[in-house]
């Protein structure tokens, strides 16, 4: 089949039309969602989607910009499906079984750190609109931000389970996220509303910081943490950039996430 | 179902009878398959066998001992099937991608790191016997240790693949495997068989490092290496304590293992 009858026929069964390639442009933006940095693109022939998926999961594949075109549809099925949902509650389920086993100090200095977009909060009635596709339309800053201002977004499954098994066994919980400073009022409302009450920091992404990546902004936030006498036992997010580098945590817990790459 | 119903039908099914639960006592073996040190047991009702994989391959689930009894089918089926072959291949694929990416020095420092069992040498065709079942039942050193001692073991998929693009590529390559130093002659044999026919260094496990973890003799090795002005471009592992600690590599790897885990 060739291209445009190949883009003709997706169109008509599912109205995506995605025909941009990469953009080379680096942009920062409060979400970076699949940077236009890095190393090259990554497409492969022929993918199996389930192999795929796994090899992001485990920070095989880096630096992606794009699921995969053979994906798309896959990726959908599977945010929207009963997988996603068992994926995010053994995350839930383990780290639980981690925090059981653990005997705190209680001195209020036994922390959790729980990234926010995608970890805490899902964006998923975002990315399941049309004109998102699943993060298989190029990411748009402005859409994205009024996603983010409408603060409806709901829980992950499974994390607001492991919230609330945190604070009777005297965990403090820190959200640490790459969110600007700017939404901190909505984003208070959000969580709030999503059912995360209490908290001891909400660290956001402040204006210093709007040029580094949120493997080393975030790894300078745990820092800060740890040298005000915080202890980090665990460390939950769903970006590899969440849970890699310094002072990452005693343990640490990768949430799903085929839709978009953060470095 | 009672328990004992319960087992009658599992041993009529599959002549599979595991019944000691968790030995308690720590033996550190040439190989240490499911360690039976460290954390409590993983075991979760009604575990959704993808999810569970999914979660040791992200290092979820860390010091499980035993595959989840409903899940001991499905590890054999994947292991056999071609999935198990699609997500090795993605694996060799993405390292591939990276290592022609990179421009070496090419003063024969830089190497890429192999771990050898479930990595760059199979040992399926032990795990498929009918007295091992996929790891089901509990680690038997004798039993595994003659298998080694046949040098029969068959290359990992993908893994030769990426091995063959490295040497012309200039790598040089260092095997570093937990394997006994007793063992030397026939794994040398067994990885020329298997088509690896070149190294710069084959480092087996001493008897001085016979006490510590996979993790920290790893961590140590590697550092010796670098410390002698090698340079770790790559780190191919099918468990975490090959490709976390210290001077993991530029870029590591993790080759699926749903079999065993070791710390």
């Amino acid at each position: 089949m060739r291209l445009a009858a190949v883009l003709l026929f997706l169109a008509t069964i599912s109205a995506i039309c995605h025909t941009d390639g990469y953009i080379e442009q680096v942009t920062q933006q409060i979400h970076l969602l699949r940077p236009r940095s890095g190393a090259a693109g990554y497409r492969l022939k022929d993918v199996d989607c389930l192999s795929w998926r796994l090899a992001v999961e485990t920070n095989n594949v880096r630096n992606w910009k794009l699921v995969p075109e053979e994906c798309e549809q896959y990726v959908g099925h599977y945010m929207l499906g009963k997988q996603y949902r068992k994926d995010c509650e053994i995350v839930a389920h383990s780290a639980i079984e981690y925090a059981k086993s653990l005997t705190l100090v209680g001195d209020g200095k036994d922390i959790w750190i729980f990234d926010i977009d995608e970890t805490t909060l899902s964006n998923l009635p975002y990315y399941a609109r049309s004109d998102v596709q699943f993060g298989a339309l190029p990411y748009n800053d402005t859409k994205f931000n009024e996603w983010v201002a409408e603060g409806a977004a709901p829980p992950v499954p499974g994390s607001l389970r492991l919230y609330q098994t945190l604070l009777p066994l005297g965990f403090k919980i820190v959200f640490l996220t790459g969110t600007a400073e700017r939404f901190k009022d909505i984003r208070i409302s959000n969580l709030k509303a999503a059912g995360y009450y209490t908290w001891e920091q909400l660290i956001l992404k402040g204006e210093a910081d709007q040029g580094t990546s949120a493997l080393v902004y975030k790894s300078k936030k745990r820092t800060e943490l740890v040298d005000s006498g915080y202890r980090i036992l665990g460390n939950l997010g769903d970006q590899w950039s969440d849970i890699l580098g310094d002072n990452s945590g005693n343990r640490t817990f990768k949430v799903p996430d085929p839709m978009y790459y953060i470095s």
